[in-house]
């Protein structure tokens, strides 16, 4: 439990999937796979995430899977929640909804619906009503790919020493903007990476660790990234980086959630199908998945 | 009722602001608002979209608002709810529901979360499903500055002849595209403009009717403009369609609905609040609303 | 020639392309096919536009183009030279090159390389200095795809009363936009459009012509569709509107220049090639222009 | 004189402002600023790109630059000449036109204009043909602010294995892209990166040198920070790192040249204006500028 703001977020945090059986929720299944993360030295998850399908998901089904995760994360390992709703006050009801239920802190994705009227003020009264209200800690998360905007490094620096908000998650590919917060934020406010592709770097600069799907696939490729980089084996790291871009890009870019199940599938997890209108893969790509996972040694050529 | 594919979406449909009192809804003030409406020559009323902050409610809410503008619409004006989620199957579920408790037809935004996976095929899929699977006939709605893209006139193209897919609300704001719609589309799929700036040179085009946010606070000269065209009173129609745009523009583009809630206010409606994280109109915005209201003769000067 | 500031661009202008044989500019088939264009009652050409391949030609070859078509134009139509720089200076000096060659205004499109510099305020300046030096009249010209941006309508506001800029093309395809400047634009500021696809609604709008493609392919049609609007033959009007976007989208959005040369090398022009880096047509595009040609009758089936 | 392919573009390279003495082109304060910057340890310079203003430039003075430019750059640095036009054949052109006048390199921009139809394999092409042609050896310049879009990884794989194509100028910010071309390019194929705010990341992942506005204001800081990653000094790298990111982001997304060269008039360089439309600095800018060199002990308090 983190129970002050302190250095808490550091590590790497694997955003869990949804599993489903047809198109109903299978908790249980998501309990084998987090029994399964549980032997790698993964920091903690984040369920409910974009990874987790979690826009597909109503309430009830959101509590299901809750109770069977907290069930499922021993301690030591944080279970953060994905709860942003776009109103403050849905999004406060489903985050202590969340905390009621285990959840260690919150992952709160800035608003998009109406961005064109979301100036800077309202962005941060959004985001402070939320850490007054909230029961748990809450990270901001910033992802452009998702919301149309970005949030603005004055708008972070402004919620950054909140007692009650203790990171960013920064899914916006720009380690400028990563760099530029670190130079400004006080020194207990984490920032983790959403964008595996540059996690070496992003260290290099400053961030304390990752929520990124690749983890998910290739934990322990990714764990021994973050090991080469706190050894400062700098040249194996570099080695390291460069070869998980392309299951990387194929995951994030291009293929998506399906390519991450379709993987899980092929390594022992359970993947199965995503939610409509999220089409699966089709034959080309699947090849083409399996080709990556062959030339990292995650699956036997 | 709609019994059968045939020209029904002609005419000017008002999108309903939802009236909160405080933070928690007003179902009383929504029936109240539309029982003054029904007073105009309008074809009907959009509940649950984007002027009726729809991402804002939950579930429990939006039945209840369909509940109390059910009672309130009189036979011969369509009551059209909003009705898209993410999931293809989440859609179905809501759109059903709202069929049950007396909607007409539903509106429904193509997704947006996933915009990268969201193929022609996966997008066409999606709106077949749930056309298939609705009990009421469904309206396409492309909107880009929400969605973050613009459904391909060949998708809409492939979904137009569909027995239950009755038209498109679109708004692209781009009449070229309305046009090769128009071009393709069998005779009975009706096209409303979601744009007011560009409503008399659309019907020129050949759409049929529109959904404004222009029509809650100016249904009188939203009328006139429909009536100036049928009657092609062409000089007068330009007149009053340029003598428009300032009001539409600070309603659509520039302060969105909350400026469309303080003109109600200020015109014997029920305006109110919006829900946070939209912010209030500041003053120098109020006072930009009520100098455009002054022109247009909706308020006293 | 322009004398003053008034309803001077009405109708069609024909914006020519460049002929090339080889890479090599070929001014004799820029006379002959612009002579063969005097036959239709167009207002005027446009030499140097995008259509015109204008990036891809240096200072030399722009003046042997226009000496030569200053010599094939004759009295009664006006010819106009896109003359933009990226600087100011450049701007000024390559406008009052071409008014000495004969050209009758010049065709000014927005500068773009340091967009995120260009505030409204400096935008504003550099069409006033070019006002004031040059020696011809000045068209404005938004191009949005191009540029990467649009002009506000607060700077074409404040454009549009001085007495050496008589007007505006614009080619963002947003009819709210023109509505807009229509709106507060003196009465002699004219406004061209860049986008054949809303033509008819554009004319109902009040814009008094249009710079377009479409019309160096189809001059004919495009100059009925003129002739159906102002005999307030609306139906006619909007079936030949309708009838002309596909052929108008194959040479504007999807095969640009190449397609439109293509075009005038089947209908009795010279089209030729364009220069590198500008890919001609592959057989599949050649196949589909052909067949779109056909259909409007414009080469036999 | 670079002889073969093989590691040349290593270290920082200065993009040279362009001095002007009202708007005339002043090569004498070009060639004092250089005999500056010869007492540090740059690796060469950039004459000719974008904060040198050559879009702004005709060919004439482009030549009298290069000239003085030639005779203060010595022996050991490299002089590159940014020469992108947007046709090839003047891009061609042009290139050997500086190679005439003693570039050892030339930068190549993609083109921009015709964005839509300038396909991978049209892109391809123009690079080879510049390739094949050009005097001197080609670097390829990925600048997606101002083009509009950004090169595929795809086409810039195909291009780096070209005898004279020695490496690639990026500036999309965006080290994922930068990672995913180090995987894939031969080892002889150099990269530079264009943003100064991830220069220490990207000289992790692998980058062998940067061209950087901020060099020509700091240059001293930019070569410190070079050499702390080169001695594995990390935690005093990342700490220069990031104390150069506001100086960095008001050059480069804020202000622009015009920033840029404020800076060299108090730094003991020439800065001078900037040409128009690009307008200077208002007061506020000014002072900003003014305390981020102060923090930066640039200049005295």
């Amino acid at each position: 439990v983190i129970t002050q703001k302190e250095k808490h977020l550091q590590g790497i945090f694997a955003p869990l999937t949804t599993p489903f059986v047809g198109e109903e929720i299978a908790p249980d299944h998501l309990a084998e796979n987090i029994s399964h993360y549980n032997r790698f030295d993964l920091a903690g998850y984040v369920l409910l995430g974009s990874t987790g399908e979690a826009v597909y998901l109503n309430d009830d089904e959101s509590e299901i899977l809750m109770k069977a995760a907290r069930d499922a994360v021993p301690p030591g390992k944080l279970l953060i929640a994905g709860t942003a709703r776009e109103s403050t006050r849905g999004t406060i009801r489903f985050t202590n909804c969340m905390a009621g239920l285990g959840a260690d802190a919150a992952l709160v994705r800035s608003p998009g619906y109406f961005k064109s009227r979301l100036t800077p003020d309202a962005l941060a009264l959004h985001y402070q009503r939320i850490a007054e209200e909230s029961d748990i800690p809450v990270i901001i998360y910033n992802i452009p790919v998702h919301t149309g905007y970005s949030l603005t490094t004055e708008t972070i620096h402004r919620l950054s020493s909140h007692p009650n908000i203790i990171g960013l998650k920064d899914s916006s590919g720009n380690l400028g903007f990563v760099g530029e917060i670190l130079e400004q934020a006080p020194r207990n406010f984490d920032i983790l990476l959403g964008a595996a592709s540059i996690f070496l770097p992003g260290l290099i600069m400053g961030v304390s660790g990752a929520v990124i799907a690749l983890s998910i696939v290739a934990p322990e490729h990714c764990l021994r990234l973050l090991r080469l980089f706190r050894n400062e084996s700098w040249e194996e790291a570099r080695r390291l980086q460069l070869d998980l871009i392309p299951l990387n890009k194929a995951i994030i870019q291009t293929m998506g959630v399906a390519a991450a199940k379709y993987a899980l599938d092929l390594t022992g997890f359970y993947g199965g199908p995503c939610r409509s209108p999220l089409p699966p893969l089709n034959k080309q790509e699947e090849d083409h998945m399996r080709r990556i996972l062959e030339k990292l040694h995650l699956i036997e050529a």
